[in-house]
């Protein structure tokens, strides 16, 4: 009897969590032994994160164990952090054990970029994973915890600088504005000492998204007393500062740093040709020259070849390229060597801005206001279906609409 | 035509708020221009803060806007912290402004009491004021926070040292001792990781209070996981570590100072003769030598000739001073000279243990548990009674007994 081939999936992301249920509601699981590795017993949706972090939404909200959704009689799933992979040995090594493989889908997700520049690491938060989020929300109400202890009131408690207005940005800038009116009422504290700056390099916020749609987010973000730093970079982050390129510096004690992300430096240090920690691989989502690895979410890298350019790395495209992933990998299992091409279908995008407010483009369409905030809780649903059906979206969904 | 006198009332705390009251509710304010001074426009139950402190409680809930129960058209209200009185100059300076007196009531409340022990000051807490126990709360929520994103795990942030098993000491304990399983739950930690120290240099907890009942007390917060260190002074404290006088240290992240209070700074640089900031007064309550003054509350020293000490400043004292002070301020507009003795007649002392716990003596009787909970609320109860009626009771009591 031949042995069952051995199929390990690294990380319960999007690309991983998905590649998961998609092999498990197969018969794939009945042909070969599938593993999937995580760091925590739950998955959680990243895209959600920016609303736990400002404390609009319970971080419960935005998790789910792993066992509730993977059918572990027919996934055996280990609870453990990924340290090298060691492709010549078709092995991976654990901090607490390691695996055989004899295919591999990396899903590792990200890690923020800091462009090198000094202090962030130390000195700001990012938004990433449940454990980060949650320290974010404490530190927020912290800050506003303290400000009337303080023997000499320093605005600088009160001072929240978010880096970046990119996607993950503006979105948390939009929940953090809805949120400080309540923390103000809770904390005693006068709604015009709190400042909000959003800070970005490049020339407009949301870069390379559609202009109108741009104005529309910084005119709601701004009434809600959000302040835009526009073409502006940082040349530094210090302990109680940020400094800007233009010599002006900003006093905060909170700085939330979202200026994009890179791949995982696991990949890297495994040895992987990589730009930026991701890995540009071929049609079919493997590594070149390492047949039995896919990689996939925001550590492959594909080029859309319309402009050029690497397409970003979202939820969505996670999530199709699970499909084209699983379905390889159930080619390989039975023996065959014909492989699917990965094609994105970039159905559109919409940002959040906090309440009922959003922003996106939908196929041609702008959306603005409530029908954009409706279609995003949509897009929301519709993962959680293809997770875990119907039963998950009533459990973890978001169901009020208007 | 004369003048009005003017009476001038320093602190909204359990005292000066009963007195301004009492004034209100007989016809004191036509013959007296009555002001008081508070440092916020609210008025907060001391006695209650270790159940906010601890996060079991919402500060709302101690609190209430002084104007909602004074009337501001009878009793003037300043909203300003006193900075010194000039007694000779019948004058009391405030951060804006100053006001003259013919009458003073000082009811300024405590400070802790730290005994010069280094480190004090910079590195605890205190179960002080609203202002200070949303801090606690958030500090606390704050550590849970920070446990999963350490680099390197490590229990110091989730340590908590309660200097002191005084009635605040033990009162805060078995609130925090409840609250701990729903923070270890909120953040994903293991109850075990989770440390809590009740450290008292006298030979016992609760030190004066029935033996009996402190037995009980200790036994029940050990069995929530509770280590009491007792007959263990404390040496210093210093960032991160409490060195005790034994030699031992305990590295802890979070210190809350309750070893008593002294008497309010204020007092003590205004040039009257004190004993740790109280003043030792007449028994109509006012300052030898100024027979315009009176000090109620807790910078009030009388001594209970039975055992040739001073009755412990506690929240019923100052009510009942409340009552001695307003008669006699009457009496003193209404042109008379003699003047009613205060005499304390203390019913009973409860402290609550957290959940549906409490200990308490309410006469010669000692209750335990369930009984002793419902009797602290009703004296929780009875206060709110007594300033503001049953719609007081009703907006801000403790209705839920059993």
């Amino acid at each position: 009897m031949n042995k069952k081939p051995r199929i390990v999936i690294l990380g319960a992301g999007y690309g991983g969590m998905m590649t998961a249920t998609r092999l498990q509601k197969s018969t794939a699981y009945r042909d070969a032994e599938i593993t999937l590795v995580n760091k925590h017993n739950y998955h959680y949706q990243t895209t959600w994160l920016h609303e736990p972090a400002a404390g609009t939404m319970h971080h419960d909200r935005t998790r789910m164990k792993i066992d509730s959704v993977v059918d572990t009689n027919k996934i055996n799933f280990v609870k453990d952090s990924v340290v090298e992979i060691k492709r010549d040995e078709k092995k991976v090594i654990l901090e607490d054990g390691e695996l055989d493989y004899d295919y591999l889908v990396i899903g590792l997700g990200s890690e923020p970029e800091t462009f090198g520049i000094p202090g962030v690491e130390e000195h700001s938060f990012a938004i990433r994973s449940v454990n980060s989020v949650r320290l974010i929300r404490e530190h927020i109400e912290y800050m506003f915890a303290s400000y009337n202890k303080q023997d000499e009131k320093s605005d600088d408690v009160l001072t929240f600088v978010v880096a970046g207005a990119g996607f993950t940005g503006i979105e948390f800038v939009g929940e953090l504005s809805e949120r400080i009116p309540e923390l103000c009422k809770e904390y005693d504290i006068d709604r015009e000492l709190v400042k909000v700056y959003s800070v970005e390099a490049a020339p407009t916020a949301l870069p390379g998204f559609d202009e109108e749609l741009v104005e529309y987010a910084m005119n709601l973000l701004e009434s809600r007393g959000v302040e835009f730093k526009i073409n502006t970079p940082i040349k530094e982050v210090q302990d109680g500062r940020v400094l800007l390129a233009d010599g002006e510096e900003i006093k905060a004690q909170t700085v939330i740093w979202t200026t994009g992300i890179r791949g995982n430096s696991i990949i890297e240090n495994s040895g992987y040709e990589t730009m930026r920690g991701r890995v540009k691989v071929e049609s079919d989502l493997r590594v070149p020259g390492s047949d039995d690895t896919f990689i996939i979410g925001d550590c492959a890298l594909i080029i859309n070849e319309e402009i050029n350019r690497p397409y970003p790395p979202t939820a969505q495209i996670a999530i199709q390229q699970s499909y084209t992933c699983s379905n390889n990998l159930k080619a390989l299992i039975a023996g065959k060597t014909e492989m699917e091409e990965f094609k994105p279908d970039i159905k559109g995008t919409v940002a959040s801005l906090g309440g009922k407010e959003a922003i996106g483009i939908v196929g041609e369409r702008k959306l603005y206001g409530n029908s954009a905030s409706a279609v995003k809780k949509i897009i929301d649903n519709r993962y959680l279906f293809l997770l875990g059906g119907m039963p998950l979206v009533l459990k973890k969904g978001k169901l009020k609409f208007f």
